[in-house]
């Protein structure tokens, strides 16, 4: 499988995540501005990815006439929750004093590096589940998206579905839909689809009755922030799945490379979340939904305390807090 | 505003749910098999609007040519987890042997109480919800649509909304959308700016996040059968919800007429929980959203242990187990 975003030919080259699965459709982005556009509709999203977008937005910025510092800040804003895009900027951007060649080199390692980190943190995942299930092929549970496509390649979350496959752990996955812009029917579906694991797709609100019945052994999520004390900032609906594993008992583990781990911020409740448009809400494939003037609350994250988490795993093992 | 379900000149007559708020538009329904193909794509819907169609079906029964009671049957089978559909089919076949008036005069009876009853149920309702929240204006959440369409008229849930509304105590309300068939943001929303009470509509998963941030006094939902003991079936994703209020420490209010109370049934492990289309899930407003061939878990309901619930409200009062 190509990488979900690279450098190809002078552009940024991405998989545009806003027409899967209907649609296998390859974007090249070759200035600051379409790539912002394309962060801000979701074409690339997945907090890893978004670091490498964001090393990647500062190569495209020394290749413009124009400000690079000032062109780097606008990528590192184009959303405000996954801390891993202002990383990656600002990784890229420690190189520009030794020139645009150094920029580009050190945007390529970030691509290189998220995948080897994922590989691990999602290895090391694999390990933790087993501990707390036991081995034996596991019902797995995924919210949103937090695979191949959320990453430069292989996956947090859903890399540890790969693990756990390979080694013949894995009875079939739990896909929530995730609403708004369901990533997981319209991403992960199809990731599990092309790797050939069994899942099923359920509406978000199906998740608790999916526990009470015994469906769900662990829940797997990604990240977009992690505090130092080990709060979690993950797509809307983390917090009450979590919630719900607790009052099951079912392990509840959060997969991230330590990019995404941000030590200036001592917990959660410091976290921007954003709120998207309430069109993403409101209507569907053109069809409105709702009333006319409906308001909305929407979201894009909540934030996961520590205490419901079991584990949070990078590459470097366990987060300790 | 006109009952959602009526008898108007030799017909059955529904307000058709499937296409609000784009339309408002009312069916004339004439035999048995149109009503159980309204039940069953939920053109009419909702436990207490259930009970009337039942009772209307018996109706359609005795003035056709066939076996009354076997076409009762059928109506009363066409869904299988609200209570209220065979309770209307049973109150108005044990007429039949005083003739088909009088099985009509019993549907006709079963109407009337039904509006009188969810007014009553739902004024209790918010003598219980201003005890545990205080006399303020405050922050409703609703999930589905337990109002006006859910009923012959008035409403179960979205009745203590109105009753608060008339005494000044309602700041707003949160709607769930509801997937997979929006009735809240499709249903509960045009019910609530028709009425004009502001409201927002949010993601289902968006619940917990907003319980987190104060924006929830009191959860209101209604049920679509109660056992014996006080648990509660009604649609997916009220068990999420009622594990996410009782973290939170936030009220959580079941109002139904007592129709729906199934005494034979000890608690919910026994309710049978209906399974739909997949297409439900899989597509929306002709859009495809998932990958070819994607298999998905979609209950219709789940089941809340009543150790969750604040309390169960009938036009009796507070259910006592």
């Amino acid at each position: 499988m190509r990488r979900t975003i690279d450098w190809t030919g002078g552009a940024v080259t991405i998989i545009d995540q806003t027409v899967l699965p209907a649609e296998y459709r390859v974007l090249e982005l070759r200035t600051v501005g379409e790539l912002v556009a394309a962060i801000q509709r979701l074409a690339v999203r997945g907090a890893p990815a978004l670091g490498a977008a964001g090393a990647l937005g500062v190569v495209l910025a020394t290749r413009a006439q124009g400000d690079v510092e000032a062109e780097a800040r606008r990528v590192a804003q184009a959303r405000p929750t996954a801390v891993n895009l202002s990383w990656g900027v600002s990784r890229a951007l420690a190189k520009l004093p030794e020139g645009p060649e150094a920029v580009l080199a050190e945007a390529l390692a970030i691509l290189d590096e998220d995948e080897r980190i994922n590989h691990e943190a999602s290895r090391l995942a694999a390990d933790v589940v087993i501990e707390h299930c036991g081995r034996r092929p596991l019902k797995l549970l995924s919210h949103c998206n937090a695979g191949h496509l959320a990453t430069v390649a292989w996956g947090s979350a859903l890399g540890v579905v790969w693990h756990l496959q390979a080694r013949g752990l894995v009875e079939s996955v739990l896909v929530d839909e995730t609403r708004p812009l369901l990533q997981g029917a319209r991403l992960t579906a199809w990731e599990l689809a092309e790797a050939g694991v069994p899942y099923r797709i359920q509406p978000d609100g199906a998740a608790a009755a999916a526990m009470s019945r015994g469906l769900v052994d662990c829940v797997l999520v990604g990240a977009d922030r992690i505090a130092a004390n080990g709060d979690v900032a993950n797509k809307i609906g983390t917090y009450g799945l979590a919630i719900a594993a607790k009052h099951h008992g079912i392990p509840f583990v959060v997969v991230a490379p330590s990019s995404t781990v941000d030590t200036s911020m001592p917990d959660g409740a410091g976290i921007v979340i954003e709120e998207r448009d309430p069109g993403e809400v409101l209507a569907f494939g053109g069809t409105k939904v709702a009333p006319e003037g409906a308001e909305v609350f929407n979201p894009a994250f909540d934030v996961t305390p520590h205490e419901l988490i079991t584990a949070v795993v990078t590459e470097h093992g366990i987060l300790k807090p």
